[in-house]
């Protein structure tokens, strides 16, 4: 499948994947029509459908209202369905293919349709009325249970049985490109009698994978686990930042807080199920508990999305890859997330945003997050430094407890960038599909 | 203060409270414009300022947009400060006192400003971006803490130093006057060794105030403690329905979930600060600990607001009060609960809703929640009953281990109505300010 646009080798956007983004001109207006467009990744370019719409392409899609791109964000698309993502789907492919001259051939209309991804500013992509985080990866729960109880009461009770969550703070959710503060907070300090008011001094990252709701359900009318992956419109990489000391404080017995609803960062193009399809894969078996019949499918699935998180230390310009995981490790899938979400009736809408938790492996070097990584700041991650105040690098080599000369870590310093990235495929001749990137740097509290 | 539209007495909505609301015709439409309307309540009257604002009154509101009444919610009133809401109560008071004739001289106009509450239906106020619920009430954390864990260890170490509080669920919030289905959800049954997924047996109500967020603020720039109230639009009464069994499956580590997003139900009239204002007075002293400078304000102050929850036991036409408490029973404030919230940087916007958690004083019969008024299902309340079958009733008499024949109650039984009532003075010459009804009816599980 060729394009007539350009698509370079191992570009996370190929004909194949055309993922949704919401954006806008970085200076001026992307042509004639509204501030706010809707449109797919292609190579290095971005395709305005809503320009697309204008021009009295996309008009006719199944259950969709005729103005799904008029609106400046992916809701209303979100609401109609997956018959109406694959007919989008299916014109874009055609109009953009390199064997159809319809849009290759009015110059006019395609330089008002086609932009550089660099001449545009992404959004997030569709308004957020509820966001959700689950702790749904095995490793992670165990890793984590075990520094706090043991590894023989690492797992609670109830984590085999239900796939956790919690309801995030939806206001702070933020695109990714943009700068993070650390966070004041209260803290407890180690042998004080009484908490104290500082800047967050265990500022993490956590790399996790969340799904873009699609139809949802009305209150009191469950979804079941059989149809629930036709809830999800598509995936997009996700940086919950955590300060971990302030989440420690805070968490008993309600949850997390103020630790983490100060910025949770995703990856403004979402991957839709239409392009990750042929990378379908088993998740692990769920047979020591079997689930109960709400939580079961006959044939469960989830997708072979590799995922890495890349660290550049401040002043310095070369990025250390300190996490190599996948969605497949998680135990509880999306559709079982969506299933027990609205078991009781709880009503998701379109435009929510379900995030997965840490995505941690078996590995040591698979583990999401740098309380895991260090083991809660007892050890050190060590980054490569390259050449300090130079601009560029990317990314390589590296990794924890690695004899290289550099920096050491065990969380995050002012100054620091974090770098998701997750694709499918790219070698055997499997076209790569790819989610882009999801970066955000640390800046210094307020002051 | 007098009105030329008649004001019962005791009713809970004297010209000099004029609370905030959204509304639409039960049958057709609201004179000419649009369907939904923004307006008061005057009265057993709602007052339309969408109708005013067309006819050319309400037009000038400092730092509002001119079309802050057209958009058939109140989050940009909300949006647009104190100066404004005040601004716009003193046209409202002045156009509905009897000294004016410049709206009752129009009877035209008149006839499409004024409506009864009979014929309206009430939505929620505002679009509600997030939703965060508070745990505020002393006496109800150390009641629920107490069965927990025993009373040496009731509260939580970190309790007297930060308002503990979680995100809870936007989308399941419903006005007053809706009913709420049973959830079915996963619970672990007394000595059982695996969970079942059953309709919850532990169906409770929680009586708490919600306050709307106002102005709010960027992220990454908090609110200080000082300029907290200023945030608040207003407040409603809020009944958290829970589900107690699922909740306690649930909720380790991650705090609550399918136990609390089923359902949260508040009542549709926004009382505004303003309208409160002579009722200021002292919450609890904060002196064991003092709390971090941070969260301590020079003249700490809360409302004087009294509320009661009724239960009108299926089948019967009598409510009984199971509860009377108070807002200023409160240990934290809304302002401090704003300015910890914003504290590492959290966003709060227009429309935001934050709720004070379970207010339970110091009298066995000022709990409230039935977890805390029968000590965990252990102790029953006692219902009056009235007569079987015949509707109306209005509360009065009974409450907790009386003597009366009536049904009993651990926990809500299908058919149960819950109100919960809120107002401020109604003697000492006082004019009573009231909430209005939040209530809601209990139906049997879905099949
Ligand atoms: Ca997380
Ligand atoms: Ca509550
Ligand atoms: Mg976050
Ligand atoms: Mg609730
Ligand atoms: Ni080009």
């Amino acid at each position: 499948m060729e394009s007539f646009i350009e698509v370079p080798p191992d570009c996370d956007f190929p004909l194949e994947n055309l993922p949704w983004g919401v954006f806008k001109a970085r200076t001026g207006a992307i042509g004639d029509s509204p501030e706010v467009h809707v449109g797919v990744a292609l190579g290095q370019h971005v395709i305005s459908a809503t320009t697309l719409h204008v021009a009295g392409y996309l008009r006719d899609l199944p259950e969709a209202d005729t103005r799904v791109f008029a609106k400046g964000r992916l809701n209303e698309l979100m609401a109609a369905g997956r018959p109406a993502w694959r007919a989008a789907r299916a014109t874009l492919q055609r109009l953009l293919s390199s064997s159809e001259g319809e849009l290759r051939d009015q110059p006019e209309l395609l330089a008002r349709v086609v932009h550089k991804q660099e001449d545009v500013e992404m959004l997030l992509p569709a308004r957020i009325g509820d966001y959700t985080d689950f702790y749904a990866s095995r490793q992670h729960a165990t890793n984590v249970g075990a520094m706090f109880r043991g590894l023989a009461n690492a797992l609670n009770p109830n984590w085999l049985h239900l796939p956790v969550g919690y309801h995030g703070r939806a206001s702070s959710i933020i695109p990714a490109g943009a700068s993070v503060r650390r966070p004041w907070g209260q803290v407890m300090p180690a042998n004080a009698s009484a908490p104290v008011f500082s800047p967050s001094s265990q500022v993490d990252f956590e790399l996790e994978v969340a799904a873009f709701v699609g139809p949802g359900n009305a209150l009191g009318e469950p979804i079941t686990v059989a149809g629930a992956w036709d809830h999800v419109f598509g995936l997009v990489l996700m940086n919950d930042w955590s300060a971990r000391d302030i989440q420690k404080w805070e968490y008993v017995p309600l949850g997390p807080f103020n630790g983490k609803n100060w910025a949770t960062q995703i990856s403004p193009w979402v991957v839709t199920l239409e392009a990750l399809e042929p990378f379908r894969c088993s998740p692990p078996p769920q047979i020591d508990p079997e689930v109960l019949p709400y939580l079961r499918e006959a044939l469960p699935y989830t997708y072979d999305v590799e995922l890495t998180v890349d660290i550049t230390p401040a002043g310095y310009d070369r990025a250390t890859t300190v996490t190599r995981s996948n969605l497949k490790h998680l135990y509880w899938t999306f559709s079982q997330m969506i299933a027990h979400h609205t078991a009781g009736g709880c009503n998701l809408r379109p435009g929510d945003l379900l995030g997965s938790g840490t995505i941690s492996g078996e590995e040591p070097g698979s583990r999401g997050c740098l309380l895991e990584l260090t083991h809660a700041g007892r050890d050190e991650v060590v980054l490569e430094s390259g050449t300090a105040g130079v601009a560029g690098g990317d990314g390589g080599g590296g990794g924890v407890a690695s004899e290289t000369p550099g920096v050491r870590r065990r969380y995050l310093e002012d100054g620091d960038e974090v770098a998701l990235r997750g694709w499918c495929g790219g070698e055997d001749q499997r076209r790569r599909i790819g989610f882009g990137l999801c970066n955000g740097k640390l800046l210094k509290c307020r002051t």
